[in-house]
């Protein structure tokens, strides 16, 4: 890409990224423990699996980018919402390091991730944002659902607990 | 931005937003008359007002940030699918229009929209990307508990109709 023609940086795209991210970890500690692993709408995942899904890209698919060693993608599955929190938050700092790791120039490269997906590095990231959105909204619905309030869509900051 | 800090283009960010659009629409079309503009979960809004806020944030933002006109935020409202779907295809054809005149030196100028939102240029685009990729997936929900399969995620191309 040349001079002139760059939408953000890097650096901002993996801020708005974890700006998303503790969003979506907001969503699974407000999530009720009891509903975490089970609770569906017209059969599709409970939000702990939805979560484990944005676990399963995020950090995997910046090692691989930066490694080129390719590994199958491979779900994530917590047993505990304090197991999905803490995963969550090694995840939260795989995904610094490793992003931090791919050089700028590579952004427009063509790369085939998770050993089938093939798209530039850029699209690879944002579809990992884009899907963690997709998802996240569904957690909206269910807790909708189940009486309780999610956290304002525009907040990205890190959780109370933080 | 300097020069080897780009992720993407400005061209490459609205083609990736028209095929997420392209999505949205598909949803629109595939979603049953009979409850497109009644059905709800948790007293959230019927998809047709979801659909409806991403018509009046897609454009309406491009044009503020081309002309500089402020203009507060005004929801959209259709009275029946073909209304929606035929307002979408102008959205379209508008954003287009409007997201080509935004030189790309100004995607990190920090700007207020709608009267009342501050942020980067880029951070408004993304704002409307992620609040879009939000309201679908609760669309997905929406069908999935009425029964109709959603379209692939990962699709991104025109509907079948286009």
């Amino acid at each position: 890409m040349s001079t002139g023609t760059a939408v953000l940086s890097p650096t901002e795209l993996l801020e708005h990224w974890q700006g998303l991210r503790n969003l979506s970890r907001r969503v699974i500690e407000i999530f009720p423990d009891a509903h975490l692993f089970t609770y569906s709408i017209g059969n599709m995942r409970p939000f702990a699996l939805l979560a484990g899904e944005m676990i399963a890209i995020a950090a995997p698919m910046a090692r691989e980018i930066v490694s080129g060693q390719s590994v199958p993608y491979a779900d994530y599955e917590a047993t505990s919402k304090a197991e999905l929190l803490a995963r969550w938050d090694e995840a939260t700092a795989e995904l610094n390091e490793w992003f931090a790791k791919v050089p700028p120039e590579r952004f427009g490269e063509t790369i085939t991730v998770f050993g089938q997906y093939t798209g530039t590095v850029w699209s690879h990231f944002f579809y990992a944002i884009d899907n963690e959105n997709h998802h996240r909204g569904q957690g909206y619905v269910y807790l909708r659902a189940l009486g309780v309030e999610p956290p304002p869509f525009w907040e990205r900051g890190a959780s109370s607990a933080a």
